[in-house]
């Protein structure tokens, strides 16, 4: 891609042109040259979006809670786009898939906005493409954006970083991983739901959470809610709307936007910088000179810090 | 950690002694200040050991079949180092503890050193980590080392980059999801197997794998063996533990072994060189001028990319 093409598909967007948004997140995806241009002129046109992630474990009903979620925003008239980003592998590619499917009904809905992001690029770059995608979805007035993914891993957590309020949806079978996960999901969670409520458990696990919230969470201004949900039957859907808008209230109110926005200023920049290093030494590495010094480095002539120090310089 | 105390550890575990292997492997987990003055003093003892990458869904018995892997190994006299890395959600934890107790039934054994490493540290800390505590366990004398994970998402790629040798280990049941993760794995593997092989399915997934790599793979020099096993019989192990070996030959060979090594060698400066730069700007941003800046990155009077380039110089 050109930088003028760039530019004009930029143009597109903030005219709110579907398809020219959907053009530059696979071309955000596939890093594709130039596309900062187009990232530097929608930029000033950000920041309105309420940027809302959801994680949990595979099967926990996310997509249909999504899915659900969707279909309550419209109603309040809010356009909604969805990010469903996938950075685990392929092996469980088969059931996503399905949850896509089903979430596609709204395709037809010219204010949803639903789009699948994969394991393209490099490391971290998946926490990236994520915030530029949402970027991107944010100038093209989309109200509420969701970013789903699954799992509170390395990457996952890259992913949630770039969102507002935070959901993480559990079911009763949950009930046993609690103590594993529990310092994982109080440190990212502004919401925590506990979905498929008709099964067995969900009682015990409601209250395991809140007893635990009390203990750790005591003196936090924001309480995080534990509700019960049946995304399948629609209940508790309502609250969870709800909370995700008091939750986006107690950040204007309570003046945390404030922090949590130079916080995503702070993570724009350094994904960019350790790109950019990177991409510089890489070039560096592909000279006579650079070539060498790798060799020397393969051989154990030279340490990788020594080497790396020479190159950054 | 002092530089002093940093390079007495790495004097230490050249001598061969576990409890400073452990303690390096830990601080650099924790990425701990001066670990690299110990890195720095190993890191001409590195390049003798053979990394083996193992892969493969949840449950497909991995942690089973270098249990085996290990005894086979250690018959062979060779010392052995296993890295188990997750990088995936807490929410898969319970199984995980479940296989490690089951190979640490070697742990009285001293010339086998097992350890996990998790999700510490930040975007790509987990492939720097395993690269770096392969180098720990290589310049320290193990002869095989281990990189263990599940799945080929974003970050399990990261981590097997570090490998000679990878090897995906899938089981009947795959067969399913082979045609979503072909590219992945035709991508990654140099050893595929079909494990729990006494299940139903199996022989029909090893043809499977066999024609889509005639189709693909035609032309490599390197045919990738489709095996049989049973990890918790013990069937076909042996024919695995020989393929690595073989895989290892071809590698020398062939010459591709000094293509890795520059990999390997480009990889660890890069890893270096994207953290450097990350911190310094980090830094940066911290003083007067750098808050200001990021403020006006929040404020939108300021786009990400000209911050970046304004803290790059």
């Amino acid at each position: 891609m050109n930088p003028l093409r760039a530019k004009e598909l930029a143009e597109q967007l903030l005219a709110g042109d579907k398809r020219a948004t959907a053009r530059l997140i696979t071309h955000v995806e596939n890093r594709e040259p130039n596309v900062e241009q187009a990232l530097t002129k929608i930029y000033p046109h950000t920041g309105n979006a309420h940027l809302v992630g959801i994680t949990g474990p595979p099967g926990a009903g996310k997509s249909t809670m999504t899915d659900k979620l969707i279909r309550l925003a419209r109603a309040a008239g809010k356009k909604v786009g969805v990010v469903c980003v996938d950075p685990s592998s392929p092996f469980s590619g088969g059931a996503i898939l399905g949850d896509r499917i089903r979430m596609q009904e709204h395709a037809a809905d010219s204010e949803v906005f639903i789009r699948s992001i994969g394991t393209r690029g490099g490391q971290g770059g998946l926490s990236r493409s994520t915030q530029e995608v949402a970027m991107l979805l944010d100038a093209s007035g989309y109200d509420l954006v969701i970013l789903e993914t699954a799992g509170v891993g390395q990457t996952e957590l890259g992913i949630l970083e770039v969102a507002h309020t935070i959901m993480v949806v559990l079911v009763p079978e949950s009930g046993d991983d609690i103590q594993m996960m529990k310092a994982g999901i109080l440190e990212i969670a502004d919401i925590l739901t506990v979905n498929k409520c008709d099964r067995q458990g969900a009682d015990h696990v409601v209250k395991e959470l809140r007893a635990m919230l009390e203990l750790v969470d005591g003196k936090q201004a924001w309480k995080i809610p534990v509700l019960k949900t049946s995304a399948e039957r629609g209940e508790g859907i309502k609250e969870v709307f709800t909370m995700m808008g008091e939750h986006r209230e107690f950040l204007k109110n309570s003046g945390q936007i404030a922090q949590k926005r130079l916080h995503f200023a702070k993570t724009a920049i350094l994904h960019i910088v350790r790109d950019v290093a990177a991409l510089s030494v890489e070039d560096r590495l592909r000279s006579a000179k650079g070539l060498a010094l790798l060799e020397e480095v393969s051989r154990r002539k030279i340490d990788p810090f020594t080497a790396a120090e020479k190159l950054f310089r």
